[in-house]
């Protein structure tokens, strides 16, 4: 029994290599409200975002989700916040930080709607409401850019339906964040709801492209290269 | 065990008094695309709709249930089509003809985005695009204003946030449907999503105020009233 115990020990050690480290993981779509009953979602189904969370806590991460409306069942060990729209994601991320890292899954809204209505928007005859949007807040980015209390690791998510690569690797640039998962959400590949996913890992080293494997395979893969990352960071 | 079988019998036609009757029941929201990754949906569950062609069906009514997404599983007994723009679900329901009742519950887009685009629409820096819009299909009108095959009884619903009687009431004569189910779906009441239900009921005879109660009740009530109004009506 003393045996099994140190055993276990170790063993509980060497598989947690995570331990002591705060992660964030957004994950989910955000839904943009246009007036009481009528909103602009989008079809993530949350599931990457979710099997990353959950894979960061089995290494022993202390993990927050900050999830947008999803039909998914907390990971075990992971602390859930759930939110609706891109602003109270933001609001949420903030308040999680400071972490060690931060892997931004969730598909973010790039627009809102402008003014939300009170009410609900009638219909009339012959007359059609325009929806004037406004641009939400770059979670990505912003967190990418703080000078005080940046993740030593940003990871960010590029859903693309064409030059998946090309695009990618403009995100990677333009957001300032150290990893780019880019992603084929294309219709016809089944990614966004679906189980499976095919990644392309861009860092400022180069281009991975992963096996078309299964979402919870692709955060496992996730999740061991950023114990790798974090094997040569102190604290 | 003949005794049992013939009072088996005799309850089972009492109990089934829409035995013979075809009746189209629609439910959930539709979703209509803005590009392959987003759309505008809205708050309906599909409750009160699922819960309808429930208690038409445990009356012994054939049902055809149009069903927007929703995460219900379909009731018991009843044929379930599956669609998520408007424009699908008027093809369904037309499809589903002729039927003695209709019993449009579903929360229809009254707007789609005009041109669908077939690629994931680029955030580009200081451009907001502009989501302009095309009027939807009136299933409710189309419906009830055919000159052939119009169902016996046609029913609408209202989802009002204001004015929930007099919105109700102008639908009802601006739709030519014969009843309207008019319900408070304001923020607060948590009729979207939630299980409980305020509704009244209107008629060419006036108006009723029911009660507030479960979604299931509801159902049950107007199914003893759909059932009522044929008791009148040859096949």
């Amino acid at each position: 029994a003393i045996c099994a115990a140190i055993t276990d020990f170790f063993q509980h050690n060497a598989e947690k290599p995570l331990r002591g480290r705060k992660m964030l993981v957004t994950a989910g779509p955000t839904h943009e409200p246009i007036d009481p009953v009528r909103y602009i979602a989008n079809r993530s189904s949350g599931k990457q975002g979710y099997a990353i969370a959950a894979a960061l806590a089995d290494l022993g991460a202390e993990v927050v989700l900050v999830s947008g409306p999803t039909r998914l069942d907390s990971p075990r060990g992971v602390t859930r916040q759930n939110v609706e729209s891109a602003n109270d994601m933001l609001a949420a991320c903030e308040a999680a930080l400071p972490v060690d890292a931060a892997i931004f899954a969730a598909a973010v809204a790039d627009w809102r709607v402008a003014s939300e209505a009170d009410q609900k928007i009638k219909k009339k005859e012959g007359r059609l409401p325009s929806l004037s949007l406004a641009e939400n807040p770059d979670i990505l980015a912003t967190v990418s850019a703080l000078t005080q209390g940046r993740p030593a690791l940003v990871v960010g998510f590029a859903a693309e339906t064409e030059a998946i690569i090309e695009n990618g690797k403009a995100k990677l640039a333009r957001k300032g964040c150290d990893w780019i998962v880019a992603n084929d959400v294309g219709t016809g590949t089944g990614t966004f709801g679906g189980d499976e996913n095919h990644v392309f890992l861009l860092t400022r080293e180069g281009v991975e492209d992963w096996p078309k494997q299964s979402k919870d395979a692709v955060a496992r893969d996730l999740a061991a290269r950023i114990t790798t990352f974090f094997q040569g960071v102190d604290v």
